[in-house]
């Protein structure tokens, strides 16, 4: 009854310059040297489950069916739990039970059952407690693209109990949405915690110029479909290819032009006034 | 006729801290689970399509038949054409017409013929204009690899319609060469845009002192045929792994060292002058 | 009688902004089409022969049967051979001859046989004296892969004659520890060249306080066994995944809250005196 898996994805905050993510594709290729593994992104910023989370929830439904295997895990080593969540629409997930998983599981219709992972006749033998990655994550979810029965890494334990990640909620009122950078990109696009329909509803259409406000700054900008449709270098709004809000510099950075960061608000409002 | 490709190889700006990369090697997997991905390098700076056009030139030829997917492209979502080219050689190139394809296809024998695509029936559905490396390119890629007749994408266009790369061509002057950078690689060598011959043509020889001008600056420095023919931390001219003059410094970083970027201008002249 | 092998691991210090990484995996899929290259890190810094060897050495005994090649080459072109060892657990080492090897052959083993890479006829053609890792590793390695006899690779060598890494080894003085730092990770622990049995030796026990000192300054530390033991922020020592004793900050990156580089003496003393 169980499925096996051709593909592995892999997630991490493990960077590249160190043996982490080599030593883990090596653990999953002794399992099971005939499953593929698509690195998803290793660049997660060092403990960030947030943007972890964010990436990998964006990712997984470009995947063909996988196993999902995540490792940003601050509480590595501790009683945090490690899971198996099985999503509604097939693919499991592995990793740390610390929110990481959770927009993730969504993304592939929500999470149909989860599983501790205590199986300890899974792990790697005589091995720490710090790099859980290479010898508990990586190794089972190595077994699960095997076609091992999910059942096996440990124990059912109820949906509701997976820790989840709070994501910060758009408000629109009236005119303006308050909203907030939920996602900082390599070229420095900010995508908000809003939609079109976010944008729509305080009046604002394609074409439109926005008033956007961070703290005490205020930028007229225009709300675009395209980076380029603004010329190079000026602040634009746009639906991003995951269909939230982003705010981007066309050829630039708007990371650094607007000194924002993950958390921060920002305000959208209809009616432009001078900055 | 159509020619299937067991490789795809896959160069792009997007970096590896994002999904981007993970995402269309996600697509490429789903339509064409068979064919294995080349990554050529993800860290060309960001919209810096000659950095871009460079790399994939220099990468290409040592490729095993592929099809080459690459993606920098400052212009996405606007009129500028996607396309496909295919070499003389046979492998076709896939990505923006932008000049990022047309050095790489000169370094396979030139182009023989070329496409816009513009087959929407290609693309992934419901999707946005700012991510076409996963809308567009890498479903493209991955449908060429498959053996599908690069036909399919869209009209014939003629080859000189397809946008060019300017490359800065250097100039021998008596006894000094009147060269630019073209590329800073990871090392911080200095690749200029000048080969043995015009070194040779101002009469200086393998294990001969020359003259380095950039600005007001002035180098001496040895002409040799390796790194370590001068001491840790000395400058050194060479010819570089793709027969290019480089200039580089002994275990250490011209491009530090000499505050150079790509595009700066570079004298070398025969007789040396104290500095 | 000569083994094939399905994987090549391949580090470097090649990074991943060129096409350094890529061109050495397109060479060997051109040899070797079938065979899988298992990335184990590309970021080594520059030159630094040390930090390779330590990355490769903890790397490889978590790897399938693989021919390893590992190209850190700071004096790439010169007399500096290039060679194959061959481990007494089987797999072979390729890369050159400065030290870069000999940890990883001892991790899988120790040297059992050793070759100087001479015959020509397996190098690319046509090729200069600064890219070997192009020209010499991966054809070589690619060949090994394929089942090609190492003796094929060039002569014989006394396995002596083979350029060892000299590690400092730490001390024990009573009550304390004359450690040094030997490798700082993505996440900036700090390695040290010291094991459990040092730590105890002095009498400190997990969940003892110890007291550490770098030059002049003194940190009181808790030596537990998982980052998350101490509060967010605070030093830890603790066993790390390599069994090596290490320096870390929870959820921090003890390299810059130290400014501690490798090398750097480290004293680690069992009474805590106030810092």
């Amino acid at each position: 009854m169980a499925t096996a898996y051709r593909f592995v994805t892999f997630l991490s905050d493990y960077g590249l310059e160190d043996e982490f993510v080599g030593v883990c594709r090596g653990v999953i290729k002794r399992y099971a040297p005939d499953v593929e593994i698509i690195d998803i992104a290793h660049g997660i910023p060092p403990q960030d489950i947030a943007a972890g989370a964010t990436v990998l929830a964006q990712a997984v439904r470009f995947m063909p069916p996988a196993v999902h295997l995540a490792v940003v895990d601050p509480g590595v080593g501790t009683k945090r739990r490690a899971i198996a969540v099985v999503s509604k629409t097939g693919p499991p997930l592995v990793g740390p039970d610390n929110g990481l998983l959770w927009l993730a599981a969504e993304a592939l219709g929500g999470a149909n059952s989860a599983y501790a992972i205590e199986n300890e006749g899974l792990f790697l033998e005589n091995t720490g407690r710090t790099f859980n990655g290479r010898d508990i994550f990586a190794p089972v979810a190595a077994r699960l693209a095997l076609g091992m029965p999910v059942e096996e890494v440990g124990p059912p334990i109820p949906i509701d109990d997976i820790v989840r990640l709070e994501v910060p909620e758009a408000h629109v009122h009236d005119d303006h949405v308050h909203a907030r950078v939920v996602q900082c990109d390599h070229f420095g696009n900010l995508q908000l915690n809003c939609v079109r329909e976010d944008i729509e509803s305080i009046g604002a259409l394609i074409g439109d110029a926005v008033e956007i406000r961070l703290g005490a700054r205020a930028y007229q900008v225009d709300y675009a479909q395209a980076f380029s449709e603004v010329a190079v270098g000026k602040l634009v709004l746009l639906e991003d290819s995951h269909r939230s809000i982003a705010l981007a510099v066309n050829q630039g950075d708007a990371r650094q032009r607007l000194e924002a960061k993950r958390g921060d608000p920002v305000i959208i409002a209809r009616v432009p006034v001078g900055a």
